[in-house]
């Protein structure tokens, strides 16, 4: 029971009822009356502590992530942040790791909290069985939520999603008008967002008349070493490739650091593209072409879907935002 | 008002005034009337909001850092939101920048909030004219503030800090160990930390006979190619140096860089330090060493004092962890 019950029950906005709860003058006498009723009828107590600060509900939202640590995820929570502080919203951060359990765990926690919305940053709370999602439609029913490069269809769930699938689509496809061949492709999780990326890249090669080979295809933990070693181990069972595509700049980095231990040139023998545009992509030499996943974009846009939401206006259900292709000196375009 | 000051004014600990406020039997008579005494003189009112959820305290910490994108930082506000949701507290997060202003506006707002405690991450907090520090001494006088890796001196107020001092003194002497003469010193900012780590520097050479040359010491942007192109500069000017120590690992990488573009051989020709021993130590080729500055261990040392004070322990005023120096390829020794 919060304070959007309140607005959704009495048909006003989230400002509406803060106004009632301040004593505001600026409200109708019959729109104040309407707002008391339906909270009498709710049972709705405005939280102490929040009207104790002159507001309405605590302006605060629960922000989850699995790992703050990692560089997608830290830019994605510092953009959120200053974002809901430029909205008057403080942010309660919870980093949940992966497990489902705990998923559910700190979400439930975030609802006892009475936090006004929360928000799931990062693809990874969007599990492939229906019924791991559960947790996060029934939270729905009772404050928005908030996906940033997630989607799920429910009620009261509003999803920003990087476009991933067209995004790979285009680098498999500037691959292989530049002559590639045999694009070798990384990938880090089956996330929503992990999914999209291997899909682009499978319509990309079938679309261009080239085989899907799935002993091409390889999953690798997001870490710079671990993607070198597993080219190194697969140079030597002498598998061939021209290629490599990678669904994040961590693994992009551990194949240039492959061709250098085996004295590859890229990208004359080797073309590798890497994604999110992070500063990991400066870090190498030739530097990489890498996708541009626009993260203070999908950020911006979930903000102002939620103050759209909060204020009782249409809010979309899902808005996607084109990525971006930049190239640098990995690739032969 | 809050807690704190009942739990200090009535000498208990934090815990007992919970216990008090929660009605649990496990609390002496005398020291229940003693609490409740202090409670009426203080005129403290339990928040509402905490006690709904049967807390005695809104159970949350404020965490203060200039911007959570910053890889040391992001670290930082991982371990510390994991180690305090481990102890039972939220983190509510901000990102203030680096205007003295925004940071004693956001100080402001988390202490309007009655957050329990407040943790200032990063160095960045404590300026070097004293009255810029005049805001986190008033606010300590309400509840604890701690510093990860700054240092202030007042009564409640707490630090943990890595020995940057020292860490650089060795990397320092190692190189003059290893026969560089002419060390160049990379640095990103003024800060209690970035001094520490410079004095260190200075002291090395002044310990090992070799003059501090200011022409050797630079600041830059922590940016990798900010870095790269400095010393391009620099190379362009005719000066001479046969190693770089750098402040943060970005501005080593860009030395790698410079060195790549200009065909110099590493370490041979000049042999590289970063700092911060961050995943950026294994993107190059030759890998970086770099100097360990134990974040995941500050960060649960700070944890650990908080957690004592609260308790209404000893806890420490300062606590120093020493640094570690990880010798990858970038060194001759």
């Amino acid at each position: 029971m919060n304070i959007y019950d309140v607005s959704r029950k009495a048909g006003v906005s989230i400002a509406t009822v803060s106004r009632v709860l301040n004593g505001s003058p600026n409200v109708s006498d019959r729109t104040r009356n309407l707002v008391l009723q339906v909270m009498d009828d709710l049972g709705y107590t405005p939280n102490v502590f929040a009207r104790g600060l002159g507001l309405g509900t605590i302006q605060t939202i629960g922000i989850m992530c699995s790992d703050s640590s990692d560089p997608y995820l830290a830019h994605a929570i510092y953009y959120l942040e200053q974002g809901l502080r430029g909205h008057g919203y403080d942010s309660i951060l919870c980093c949940t790791g992966n497990s489902l359990e705990n998923k559910q765990k700190y979400l439930d926690l975030l609802r006892s909290k009475k936090v006004d919305a929360i928000i799931l940053a990062g693809s990874k709370f969007i599990g492939q069985r229906p019924r791991d999602n559960d947790y996060i439609l029934e939270a729905a029913q009772e404050l928005p939520i908030m996906l940033v490069n997630g989607y799920l269809d429910g009620s009261n769930i509003y999803s920003t999603l990087c476009d991933d699938r067209s995004a790979t689509h285009e680098a498999a496809s500037r691959l292989i008008a530049s002559g590639c061949r045999s694009i070798l492709y990384l990938y880090t999780s089956h996330s929503y967002s992990g999914m999209g990326k291997m899909q682009g890249y499978r319509d990309a090669l079938g679309g261009n008349g080239l085989p899907v080979r799935e002993d091409l295809i390889f999953q690798c933990p997001k870490d710079i070493l671990s993607a070198r070693d597993l080219l190194l181990g697969l140079h030597a069972t002498g598998l061939s490739f021209d290629a490599v595509l990678a669904s994040d700049d961590t693994l992009a980095v551990g194949a240039v650091k492959y061709a250098h231990a085996i004295g590859r040139s890229v990208p004359d023998s080797l073309s590798i593209i890497g994604y999110n545009n992070s500063s990991y992509a400066v870090c190498t030499d030739p530097e990489l072409t890498s996708i541009d996943s626009k993260i203070e974009a999908l950020c911006t846009t979930t903000i102002n879907t939620l103050m759209t939401v909060f204020n009782g206006g249409n809010a979309p259900s899902r808005t996607t935002i084109a990525a971006d292709l930049i190239k640098r000196a990995t690739t032969k375009f």
